[in-house]
């Protein structure tokens, strides 16, 4: 049986076409990409990634090299669950959760990477097989944008097919927030699907106060209102405002997810595979939702989880995020007639454009080397 | 007012004398320290720590050197409690647990450091001045060890005057724990404080059926016994069993310690400064405990808790941990009259031997580099 021979880390510092604002990050200059090819001593590879919003991207690299990769090498590469766990017993004192769900979620895809490549399937069949496309919606992180950008922005997702859109909440006054939301149920009509995301910036009674006040423009869903920590808190604010809550960008581990499932009555749960771990930890995640009858929707790296909701037969929606990985893909997302279409190649199907994320990469090689 | 202009990481793996061995982390053949300096322009300066079971340093030094340093050169050093929020809410989305609480809790303790240097007072009186001592009681990484070398370094602790012992638990068969459990009661007699420590190896009904076992030999505390996430768990566990329960080295943010106050029924808190936010995070813990009436107790590094658990005036115990950082400082723990006594020089009073560090250090300095 063939082994594991190397395991090979890049981080790419990616600038954005312009500085992003949220309610809790600030701004976003660039976006890290991780990226983690594994090896085989037959020959074969796969790539897996994680990304961040600038921050954590040295030390996720330098756990790849130098924890995980260390106990990968000789490692067969065939049993990704039993991997996934002996990696996060492997670190596990340092673990549970932050950097390590990040640098375990990379390897983790590129074990499935393998995985699909060998068995000649793409994803969204080995995720499950039930379908190759999932409803789909443009978030921005929009804070930022004049109202007048901010309809702009919402016109280009119309535009590109879309019939779902986000936008961030967490102005200085509610009413603001109240002045936007408004503005864009206007411009997009009664059926198009729009929810806000507040980015934990509210506590519970401001969330309830924003909840109401949102309530005629018909809101899909509010995304985490209050600190993710707070799962208590997420019921208190579900049990009022009659317009079903979302989380899960912020969930590291199955606990986490089993703490919010269980205890904050969500809607809807995001987990996002690059920092929940991996595909592995994505489906167990869709599989702990699917008992509390939770739909399984997704957080950034549109280009991976429109696999893995397709395949799901998810009711979930795919976030289509404004980090834009799939730019420096072969294949950017391809939407028709509102639905995101799986890629049907084996493996993740997700291929990196080397090239083009070394050309627009910030990182000089000397900073890259100490990562 | 001068501002910090250098916040400069080394990385030590320290080999221990011997394999060491517990329930869940496999074999200990080093730990990792990691070391942070934080330097003002006036010169003053103040160094902080943390260190691992062997895996995560590169990575905690990473973030260290790329993510928390860059946000702190020009800052102000004097609000310590500013800077910790300011450096949670940096790293927020890499972060919450993992990786970035030790970080973290390095370059906190480092200002702590020059907060007592700057301020011509010692750690215990910062943290409350309530008393110079505190109760102590060994525990070893010991599960591997024959039951004669058990007993032999039971003995030891002893012999060093100490009056609380520990030893790890999960042997094979509950047989086994139960006769080392024995002969151990049987070598201290009744009067030594006797604890047992699982290291999350057990289901709540295993951890319940070894409890029922231990009960003729007087058990202290008995110590993580189920994984750490399940919180609910340990309640189920505490109400049967008669032996107070504690847990805290795997709590790394102040919400896990308020999921594991409310919801776990602890006997006994033990946070460690090294991984939940340095003294800062720990004395958050300690006011939260104190709420729910738990004696705050410690992990690991006892030549630094030793001033926290004195000056907090706590009637909980300072684990002396088997990883010997204060080895290389210039002040091994004191220990008159079975209490263990807080240093009295200004500063978070741990200086390190760096000629002893670097002459132990078994990385490499190209390794070193790509931290
Ligand atoms: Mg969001
Ligand atoms: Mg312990």
């Amino acid at each position: 049986m063939t082994t594991i021979v190397s395991v090979s880390v890049n981080l790419f510092h990616i600038p954005l076409a312009e500085i992003l604002v949220d309610a809790k990050h600030g701004d976003h200059t660039h976006f890290e990409l991780i990226t983690a090819t594994v090896t085989l001593a037959d020959g074969r590879e796969g790539t897996g990634y994680t990304y961040t919003g600038g921050k954590g991207g040295h030390a996720i690299a330098a756990m790849i090299r130098h924890d995980l990769a260390p106990m990968l090498i000789g490692k067969a590469p065939d049993d990704v669950e039993a991997i996934y766990d002996a990696m996060q017993w492997h670190v596990h004192y340092v673990a549970r959760g932050g950097i390590a769900s990040f640098a375990i979620s990379a390897v983790d895809i590129a074990l499935w990477d393998i995985r699909g490549k060998t068995a000649n399937q793409p994803l969204w069949k080995l995720a499950g097989g039930k379908g190759r496309t999932c409803n789909a919606y443009c978030g921005g992180i929009d804070l930022g944008f004049s109202l007048p950008k901010l309809l702009d922005s919402i016109q280009g997702y119309l535009d590109r097919g879309f019939n779902g859109v986000k936008i961030k909440i967490g102005q200085p006054t509610l009413e603001q927030d109240v002045e936007r939301v408004a503005a864009v149920r206007k411009l997009i009509g009664p059926d198009v699907t729009f929810m806000v995301d507040a980015n934990y910036s509210m506590s519970v009674d401001e969330a309830v106060a924003a909840a109401n006040a949102f309530r005629p423009y018909d809101i899909f869903w509010f995304e985490e209102p209050t600190i993710p920590d707070d799962y208590r808190g997420y019921a208190a604010i579900a049990e009022i405002i009659g317009i079903p809550l979302a989380m899960g960008e912020n969930l590291h581990t199955i606990h986490e997810f089993g703490y919010a499932l269980e205890q904050s009555k969500l809607g809807f749960i995001q987990p996002d595979a690059s920092n929940c771990g991996g595909i592995t930890g994505f489906l167990q995640v869709a599989e702990m939702a699917a008992e509390f009858g939770v739909p399984v929707c997704s957080h950034g790296m549109q280009e991976l989880h429109v696999s893995l909701l397709a395949g799901l037969g998810s009711k979930g929606w795919l976030e289509v995020h404004s980090f834009p990985i799939e730019h420096y893909t072969r294949r950017p997302l391809e939407v028709r007639d509102a639905l995101a279409i799986a890629p049907d190649e084996p493996g993740i199907g997700v291929t990196f454009d080397w090239e083009k994320l070394e050309a627009e990469d910030l990182l000089s090689r000397e900073t890259r080397g100490a990562a």
